[in-house]
């Protein structure tokens, strides 16, 4: 069946979250929105490609860090509410400079850092 | 530092998105909200509970189906606006009865259905 961006399911906003994999190791490295427009350049382009919702324009991916996602895989879930884009990540994914977003644990009800910025 | 749950930061509807990994082979295997009450659920009793939209109810993973997902590790991300939690997930973790939500990826403009429902 061809794929066609509009029959994804977008809230209220026209966005649809989408995670990040890294396709190598599996790793989560972090979450953002995308709207029709932004699946379809992240297709044709194979550059992961998100809606900024702070500043409301594309947001290529790695387009001023040069930490760029080269998009492996696209996959879409079977409520077509939530993507999975499995990447080649350059460099961190985090802005805060950490290979993941998701670098702190709750354990034992304490917030602990598992991750330092790279350098 | 101790974690509080209100910390985090909701959306309108007072959720935010929770990401759910198999913690032993890095699958991602769906997504799906949770509301501050949810979290500290999750946390106090090692049951991953998430919050149900559409019932609008608390939604324990795998009570009435009992597809578990019992949790491993809990983490926030840079922005505290998305959750990540790795889990030992029992059985499929998709209503559809596959391991993952994410079984249809977008090749070549086509989709592609990678996994079949578990017997």
């Amino acid at each position: 069946m061809p794929f066609d961006p509009s029959t994804l399911k977008y809230d209220a906003a026209g966005l649809i979250p989408a995670i990040a994999q890294d396709a190598a190791t599996g790793e989560v490295l972090m979450m953002a929105w995308m709207n029709a427009q932004a699946v379809a350049r992240t297709l044709e382009s194979g550059r992961v490609t998100y809606w900024s919702r702070s500043r409301q324009s594309f947001w290529v991916k790695g387009e001023s860090s040069g930490h760029v996602q080269e998009l492996v895989d696209f996959r879409v879930d079977c409520d077509r509410d939530c993507l999975l884009v499995t990447v080649r990540q350059t460099g961190p994914a985090c802005h805060t400079n950490r290979r993941s977003c998701f670098y702190t644990a709750v354990r034992e009800g304490e917030e602990v850092e598992l991750m330092a910025p790279l350098l």
